[in-house]
């Protein structure tokens, strides 16, 4: 689950009058990648909402934009997970255009968990740490909290 | 509170590859008009949904797209109640561009009012309804259910 | 070609504080089945604007919201060609839950060809018209302009 | 022109179904702050881009979430110029309720100007230089490109 990778589209309400991807649209295609990364890991956000009471939110973002997307550009985007705690976790994230492998955006993201009603810190489900774990025991290296 | 305007401007969020509004957005720009209708009806949604449990929803739209705005246009939105339930009404909306009025998108929109919880229609509140009818009493003839 | 059909996920960006798909969206995601059915035909938008100065629009849309989205449904968008003339042409879209089938919103969405520069009406691409034809010989009926 | 600020309104298009405003449209929020500053400052970027073929564009952004806004909030975003070079600047950015002056978002927005058409980096037009540093130069101290 190191290096997850999911594929997009740029369709045009991804573009601006610039007639490129609009810059704040990469969170989008970021947010769509960790949401499928997630689900591969096996969990669902709007049921983790619904019946865990816990939501994932975003408390940092740090995004390079580095060369424009277009019109029906097919995008991968990564996942990988740099740091992992009990309430939150930072991911390292790219966009690529797959047919050429140019590096359109990149970025880190940093992610809390949340009760849904009180919006207040509170710890990742055991299930979901004992998955990222998993897949965290195959990083190069421990990153400490 | 017939021909209620609300103004407002054309950003490169609102734009796509064409180089002009994205015609989606139309919807977005009605909406704003609609909800501070509401607000200068003396109505907050915010407010309906988490008190009153109810929710405006969009049950229909027509609109017909007729002339392109461009970054920085500044529009005029129109909203005008042309039918009344009591679980519903339609209203008639119009965007032009402030600087030459030119008629940019028009339609017809239907709101519902449901449930916040489980999305089933309700009556609109009294208040609200009150209120519209206030408003409606100086429409040029009674729109039948 | 008749009843091309389109699969996308609901993602967070999708939905509003009501919890469910913002209806806005809807024209998005018609649009995103819209663009693969042509891709499915052959043409690529980006090229059709660059290399032929040309331009599909939207002029007119009618929708009919019927049931809620939320997130993490995945969604079939079908798109069926209704009308074809020389600059403009009508699709009848629906969006459907995959897991249940149940019809979330569906609509009429007229198409315009432009030119990309002037936004005037101009013809549909011979190529595109005959990839087009070549689809609606299979329709019931043949539908004059 | 320090601490340029620009009030908006949060509506059902800036919110998702954690019930609060999605993050991403802080990004919206912020550039809708920035282009308002700029035509405070006499520039519009709709000219800058058909008459002088220029665009800024966004290089970089480091955003921070603090708390949550919602439905029918009124926003205050302020834009302070925190560095100016020939060819790019950054800006400080802050989102604040109005009605309490909680700070929601804060961050670093890099802007470059490039040839609209090339997306190469160009010179900033002169005019907007010297507008810049009317406005710099009641900033406590020089900041060296």
């Amino acid at each position: 689950m190191i290096d997850f990778e999911h594929g997009l589209r740029v369709y045009w309400e991804d573009t601006d009058a610039g007639g490129v991807v609009f810059y704040a649209n990469y969170l989008k295609f970021f947010e769509r990648a960790r949401t499928e990364w997630l689900r591969a890991l096996g969990f669902e956000q709007e049921r983790l909402r619904v019946e865990g009471g816990a939501m994932f939110i975003v408390g940092g973002t740090t995004v390079r934009y580095l060369s424009p997307a277009r019109l029906d550009d097919f995008l991968q985007v990564s996942v990988r997970l740099t740091e992992r705690g009990r309430v939150s976790m930072t991911l390292f994230q790219q966009a690529r255009r797959a047919s050429d492998g140019a590096l359109l955006a990149e970025g880190e993201i940093r992610i809390g968990c949340v009760d849904s009603r009180t919006f207040k810190p509170t710890r990742i489900p055991v299930s979901i740490l004992q998955a990222l774990d998993a897949a965290a025991s195959t990083l190069p290296a421990p990153i400490p909290e």
